[in-house]
């Protein structure tokens, strides 16, 4: 890790810079499946499961059998957690459902919003070594929650044709039903065009390599929407001389696991947390399963000696996905954050709880998106609908104001609309 | 108006598309212009607004006394109806803030979520013919609301150099005080590229033709963000006997008067209403300013005869930024909304009443879009922060769950770090 101390604000500008990803142009291929999958919807999909999965599947979606039987094929205790996590994630979000009230802005002018579910959405979850369940928690317990009334789930089949018994049960425990052995570019391809088995959707949610990433871009041209913008994990540490090093060593690293192009940052006014982070990490992550990604993130990764004041101002301006603050004066650190995902505040607060199961949601905006981009809530499924309603008396308490306004404008006919019906009432 | 009875659900699909917009590739014009902006800044766009609106301006900065002064160019009468609209705008959007409350999902696991303004915000008002001073409350007032710290506005000057005095007075009165004379591609890469004397933006809101629409989605390249896309306005309104014919006949025409490319439905079961609305329309017409525009629309629009149990659907399925419900049994209409992006109650509910004064915002989800996009309102312009802190006693109670839901998704120093801390406190 490089240690900048008291780096000129001039400088920052270029500390908190990512490092620029090399994105391959994918657009030809992703270009090809879509219209494949758009022209020979189920037997496309089932050609490049073939081709990219090996395997054959004559049908892609789950049995509502292999569903209710994956509970059976997870330990005890991990259905135990999954059910702990559930129950902390469903109650944080619920409490995200706000009641919308009726206002009466003038007389006789009443305003209201509702939230409507979105009606058809179509959740990714990545395949690989490692199943991301948590992710299924993340992402289908707010849609539940928002009322979406088509919940689709894919994800890449193995082999041997089949899907983690842990992501199964996470979908089974949140009451997805429809689970499709689809992955990568023809799985976004099916949701944004539809097959004659599967139903497209309006919008896409979840993490993806960098062709599901291209995908899921090229879905927005066809009138879908996305969850947000895709980048690598980042985490911004800051601590002080209080902070127990050991901790934030052990937080650092959990980010640096992720990937090879993980972000991990380090601000701190306190030489001696410098170096005793140093030390833990060189000391923690000689044991790590997963040793070799997290030395590679670590090159990349940096630890920022700052004043105190302007501690805010550069965690601020590079606006991480996960903030955790750890120190003797916390409140003065979350009174001025403007810029984060998620922030984890205290010494027994680590990023991996927000990750699985205190209750908050995971998927959060990367690569400076903080700064304008919200994470995954049951806002992300539901589209806010305005509604009015005037009564006879309301349109002649306002009905000067709007002919008024549409005159100036020029839109005559705008006027009439009121014109026309003031003329009935006055 | 071309009419359709009860045509065929297989039908549907076809009658529900929205023309086909011919869109130019203007992406090598766009990519000119911000090129040109990001390497020499304001010369640069001093240069295109003297090619593109035909002025040579020094300081492109309206300066405060223009500011100040614009109230007394406006009647009277114009500026106590913007008074009057934006109190209404201000006390609808100021319901859409909600405090978000604390939650212990364990012992000692708190979360909550925080509704933090996006720091710097740039606003853009199209020029032309009529001063769209309406759209300045519909945008500047929520981002007050929302605690936006900067706030630009961008707007093209005339051959004169000039503003118009409404759009001006709009601003004053919302409290805008960083407006800019520049329009077109050269605007959004200022926002985009920030100039020696402009901030950069981190969200882009507001209309445009074609160029500005091309400019804004370029600017989804460079990190920023957007309102929603672009497309045509709509108006679908369902109408039944008890309807006053002259009412939805006035209705439409205000939304004919829009543009060539707007589109204009309307549902009804009855064929008295389809024979008295086209009646009406043909009278109606003939008056307005904007008659040559509204007659092209009008030649786009639609009137569909369906059964009433039909009606709902079909109106989900075209998924309108604006729906209007005449009718004796509105709330059955009502309760059957799923994708619109604003809806008007009963016969005395204009959409001009939304598009101007009643309080809703009028910036909408079109082309569709309203099956995932939600309008403008302040959620536009924050992002929702989550927070979380645990104590010692929530890492007890949470920790094993953490620990082993890590464990089970490969990520071994995602346990690490809860049982570093529970081995200090257990």
């Amino acid at each position: 890790m490089r240690v900048f101390e008291y780096p000129d604000k001039i400088e920052w500008k270029e500390l908190i810079e990512r490092p620029e990803v090399n994105q391959q142009d994918l657009s030809e291929l992703v270009d090809t499946v879509f219209k494949n999958v758009a022209k020979n919807g189920d037997k496309a999909i089932r050609q490049y499961t073939a081709q990219f999965d090996g395997v054959d599947l004559l049908n892609p979606l789950v049995p509502e059998k292999e569903l209710e039987q994956s509970r059976e094929k997870i330990s005890k205790d991990l259905l135990d957690a999954m059910t702990q996590a559930s129950a902390n994630i469903q109650q944080f979000h619920q409490s995200q459902c706000t009641e919308e009230t009726m206002i009466e802005t003038m007389p006789g002018v009443q305003c209201y919003r509702k939230s409507q579910g979105i009606e058809n959405v179509g959740l990714y979850i990545p395949g690989g070594t490692a199943p991301l369940f948590s992710t299924v928690l993340m992402l289908g317990i707010p849609a539940k929650i928002a009322g979406c009334k088509n919940i689709s789930l894919f994800t890449p089949p193995d082999r041997n044709g089949l899907i983690n018994p842990a992501i199964l049960a996470a979908a089974e425990l949140v009451g997805i039903n429809k689970v499709y052995k689809i992955g990568g570019v023809q799985a976004i391809a099916a949701m944004v065009f539809g097959t004659n088995t599967i139903s497209k959707v309006d919008k896409i949610f979840g993490p993806g390599n960098q062709y599901v990433t291209a995908a899921k871009q090229e879905a927005l041209k066809y009138g879908l929407s996305i969850d947000m913008p895709a980048g690598p994990s980042e985490l911004l540490v800051i601590a002080d001389d209080t902070a127990n090093t050991d901790f934030v060593a052990a937080d650092m690293l959990s980010q640096a696991e992720h990937g090879a192009d993980s972000q991990v940052i380090l601000l701190t006014s306190s030489k001696s947390v410098v170096e005793n982070v140093r030390k833990a990490i060189d000391q923690q992550v000689q044991v790590l399963p997963r040793k070799g990604i997290a030395l590679k993130a670590l090159a990349n990764s940096k630890i920022v000696l700052l004043k105190k004041e302007d501690i805010m101002p550069w965690s601020n301006a590079y606006a991480p996905e996960h903030l955790i603050i750890n120190t003797a004066d916390n409140d003065y650190y979350v009174d001025n954050v403007i810029n984060a995902g998620s922030v984890f505040i205290g010494q027994y607060t680590p990023e991996s709880a927000g990750d699985y199961a205190s209750g908050t949601n995971h998927t959060l905006p990367t690569n400076g998106f903080a700064r304008n981009y919200s994470g995954v809530s049951v806002d992300s499924f539901v589209k806010k609908i305005t509604f009015q309603k005037i009564t006879s008396e309301g349109i002649k308490a306002i009905g000067k104001t709007i002919e008024l306004m549409a005159e100036a404008e020029d839109l005559q006919a705008h006027k009439n609309a009121v014109t026309i019906r003031l003329n009935t009432v006055l």
